[in-house]
């Protein structure tokens, strides 16, 4: 298994499959086929095949796959059953949540520290989790072997602060703002915007009220 | 300007430009070209003065857009200049952490009632925010006039909510967990995996490690 072959929109999927697995797993079901879960996901089921073949899972004929094994193998693939050390830059409104979500350490994210600028925050904990000056990043990335670094900074620091975290050693950024970071080759990036998907939903709202009328 | 022409690829990349924008202004600049915005943002200026066309705002022949006239018609036009109230379902960990979240508010975003079965919430307030009873959610979202509604519960009931929400006048999901919400047609939905974003950054720092060997 190799996964520079894993197309993104496969490891966009498998996700949905984890959830409507782990759901099954809670109610007790034992087998599920490519066809169940393609009508329960609205995803064609030769696709899902295809998606769950870059597992080492393999479903039997006229019964499917082991639902247990099934989301274990997901977990694993996905790293959802790993730790990956993250810190967090901006330990503000949308940074302190993130911070307060025990959701992130189920998929495997292990918030270790926070930095921010503000004096008032700096030698705090929020959730247990420390707070650091920013000018102390390359030092506790190292203490903590952070590989990740979250990015829920305003925008006009947002590539300077992703330029720091990439030069303290961080391998993987993880952009909650809207700025679109750049770095040199070797870096992963990963946007969330959750306010474009605002924008995305109010368009549809506005769409929705004209087809009303 | 119609929106139902947009193409969902401009409105994904038009909070971009609105972030360098503000930036801008910020920073006191009057002007900004698309050349500018693309150099910086990397992307084609052809495309950027495409997506800026559905704008009712012209750029002027070698001076290109001012900035502060820019930045407002990008607000309005992507609607985070009004006022869209929503409810929350499921005030556990990442919900809280959204209603603590004050930046959805300058989005346009007023959470204005939060959800939860867990009776020690229900009669609370969080960030100034009331939970009820998902019981009383008919006659909260009508009092209320909210016309979205946010998805943060266990993946086991999120198809349940969303039929709900759904039922008691919600036109638009944001559904914050994993699973393939189905409504009627006619109901808004988008998506944001937190969790699934998480994959696919650990698969590309995997990537990442396999270079270097």
């Amino acid at each position: 298994m190799s996964h520079e072959i894993l197309p993104e929109p496969t490891l966009r999927r498998l996700p949905w499959y984890l959830a409507y697995v782990s759901l099954l797993h809670s109610r007790g079901v034992e087998y599920v086929s490519s066809t169940a879960i393609a009508r329960e996901l609205n995803v064609d089921a030769s696709q899902i095949a295809k998606d769950l073949s870059f597992l080492s899972i393999r479903g039997k004929t006229r019964i499917g796959y082991e639902v247990a094994e099934l989301e274990k193998e997901l977990k694993d693939f996905l790293g959802f059953d790993s730790r990956h050390n993250a810190v967090i830059m901006g330990v503000g409104s949308l940074g302190a949540a993130l911070i307060s979500d025990s959701g992130l350490a189920r998929y495997g994210l292990n918030v270790v520290a926070g930095f921010d600028v503000n004096p008032r925050l700096i030698g705090s904990t929020i959730n247990g989790i420390p707070v650091f000056s920013p000018e102390e990043l390359p030092e506790r990335r190292e203490e903590f072997n952070a590989e990740i670094g979250i990015i829920t900074v305003p925008v006009e620091v947002a590539q300077g602060v992703a330029d720091d975290m990439v030069a303290a050693g961080i391998r993987a950024l993880w952009n909650f703002t809207p700025v679109r970071i750049r770095t040199a080759e070797g870096i992963a990036i990963e946007n969330t915007s959750i306010y474009a998907h605002l924008a995305v939903m109010y368009n549809r709202l506005d769409d929705l009220r004209g087809y009303r009328k």
